[in-house]
């Protein structure tokens, strides 16, 4: 029997500003990565979508970013590795202290946006991050893009490492994921998105742009919480994967 | 034998900016208020302090404020006790992820300035703050002006509260600090200062400027990290109350 | 022939987070209230805004607030009056260089939320900003609630000052709004609204809802840009008010 | 006659933090960067530090960078060259309107830290700074590193453009600053590094580390105002230059 894990971006309101179907798409996931307050989110959105979150036994993230609330966290800052590891402790420690208020127990850690992607292809600011999130708690699960530095900081700092894969985004021979700049970047027809879901779960595999295969581990599959049919997927992708016999499971019931 | 907590405002530097002579004071010390980046403090200075907070051991509590570093947290602002509830989670737990991560365990919380003034006014707001701290970790002990609203919640929902004792300022006869804007409010003679401490601790009593006593309960005593005497108020209060057979302790080591 | 000048606060949205319907509800008002950063609005967003509002030739006006972008500027704060000056100095200039950038000139100044509210009742606080505008650029128009402190600061300083009452909120017989914690503050019915607008632009009276009349100024009148209904109330109460025979034309066009 | 002007960074206390000499400085330069709340200052601090300058007849410049308090704005930001457009012009729009305000006139534009030597290398953000500037006021002066594309860009959109030279920093063979990650970045000697600002002004030649003479333009020098020894310097170089024959005015007295 095949498992993964599904999760969203979640908590990303701010103060007057509402972002995300939060409480709908959380019936169709199985991790949430709950912003903390610094590329998105606020102590009351944080406090709400930890209490939604349990209510619905989703697992529960930390999703730190960087202190840019302006460009969301998707603009690089060339921060050095210690001042990643000052931020993930921060952040992690300010969402974990809603989580333990509400009675439950934080999940795992995915950095966001920019600083996600940095991480990928740095090795120094992997490890600080892996680093930071082990000395807060080392049972936490760390998110990482499938191949990158990060999942490899994980691994070597004695942290449960989830390799993380996209739905809707195409992949290069190398492994990586395809630009945003190019063309071909996302897949946006649902079926097919899922498709290559379901071939990375169950042969760990994947095609590339170029055409060739490239080996993948998908232990949690990343949607997006935004845009006009973010909840359409989410239910048509939590369905699909049921119906080819894939367990759909939050990553701490069943990553070892 | 009598014994009394000293505690300071710590970690108040802000990238860039130096603010205090923590390293310092620290040696005098017994509780240090650590600032948990909202009215002042960054993440790395937070982790600074807290390693020298450990090395040094001194009793370390998370000191939240208003989110307005512009206005240092001085500035009143009329927020709700829900968001006065969120805000003290988040902080706490960001500088609480701090100490764990460097091997330590987070012994208080002291609100910040307009947040801690108007809190010993304000009982609503009071019991959502002493709420907070509660939900966060029961263990925790709340520092409140002497016989204000908040001491009084913190007692209400559980928590060791600690009565703090001003040593700089003078009293009214209702046992409030006089406001600053009179021109007798604070007490700049250092013995004289030390004296009306050490009164406090072994009577229970205080004159206040109307000339007569008023009932007090010290359990702490705040000195001021800032300003060209700190370094040398904080030696000579410290070796003042050792002086009068007072026992200066960290305030999780005796407050029952 | 009567005129009005109709106003709403513009360019609210914030980074990754829209808010308003800001170049739909353009159409039909003829003077704009326009964040400046602080409370809502980014950089981007204001050349954006300011560049719509100068191709439908609306008004356009700066809309300083609070510097409390999780409150959204709605909460009071207690800053001093010098304080207010400088943030409301900054603030309009920070709007006028994008008004002067694309070819406009800066028509009127709003402040927003809790420091116009606060301001309505300060008088210091009103003066502080009167004199911000006036100091910054002496042909500026500020709004100030009808009757309130504001306005007949800016009246004092030599400004041009419009007086400004809302279309769907009731008065009390002082002539002060009716507090928003009252269940009958607000007019929902779109006719009831516009109906009181008319009366006192024509008759410069409103009924209060402790039933008598109270004589009241009327040179602009604040509509609401968020909501459900926004739109449809924009387009409905600027045609009711030709339909009635009341000019609207912006501010500057017509205030002596 | 020779003429150069000497300019340092200034205005970048912020609320409870104070930082720089700045009272004392501008005694000896005759142009400042006032810094426009983004990196550094505060509405308050921008005021007062304008009101200085205007005082000592210095030249008063805005001194934008990236909305990075924590990082004192010297953190890479990877920003498009429309969100540097958006935050040049608003930033100085913010301080000009305290120059307008106290009865002066803005003279120049200088970025500030990573944005300054970003541009430096980058035509296009270069040309979105050079844009802004232009579009707020034409006649404002444009500070950018001497062969760098900022000043470039300058000349280029029609600004007055200053080539800024260093006074205690060396330079490379194609007259480039020599990186502060190497040992020989910084020239501590004051009499060196006034010998090597006079040799610029003069003759338009520096010697670089490789040994050999580079041409480099002197419109203006930066000087630092932090530091133990920065008011020193000031007072040191500021008479050197005279003593050199080198009339010190500042830029828009002088430059074409």
């Amino acid at each position: 029997m095949y498992t993964v894990d599904l999760n969203c971006d979640m908590g990303e309101s701010f103060g007057a500003y509402k972002m995300g179907r939060d409480e709908e798409i959380l019936d169709y996931i199985t991790s949430a990565n709950i912003a903390c307050g610094f590329h998105a989110g606020d102590p009351s959105t944080m406090r709400k979508t930890v209490r939604l979150a349990l209510e619905k036994n989703v697992g529960i993230g930390a999703h730190p970013g960087f202190q840019d609330l302006t460009g969301f966290g998707r603009r690089n800052m060339d921060i050095s590795p210690q001042e990643a590891y000052d931020l993930v402790v921060y952040q992690i420690g300010a969402l974990d202290a809603f989580v333990k208020s509400e009675g439950g127990k934080l999940q795992h850690v995915k950095p966001h946006g920019a600083l996600y992607n940095m991480a990928a292809k740095n090795e120094r600011l992997s490890e600080a991050i892996a680093e930071a999130i082990y000395k807060v708690d080392p049972e936490l699960v760390l998110f990482g893009l499938a191949g990158g530095e990060l999942f490899k900081a994980g691994e070597k700092v004695g942290l449960r490492s989830a390799s993380e894969v996209f739905s809707d985004r195409t992949y290069q021979e190398d492994g990586t994921l395809t630009s945003r700049r190019e063309p071909n970047a996302l897949i946006k027809d649902h079926e097919m998105a899922v498709n290559q879901v379901i071939r990375m779960v169950k042969e760990g595999k994947v095609k590339s742009t170029q055409g060739g295969d490239v080996s993948i581990k998908a232990n949690t599959i990343c949607i997006h919480g935004d845009g006009p049919s973010a909840l359409d997927f989410a239910k048509y992708i939590s369905k699909a994967l049921r119906n080819a016999n894939i367990n759909v499971a939050k990553i701490s019931d069943y990553l070892n």
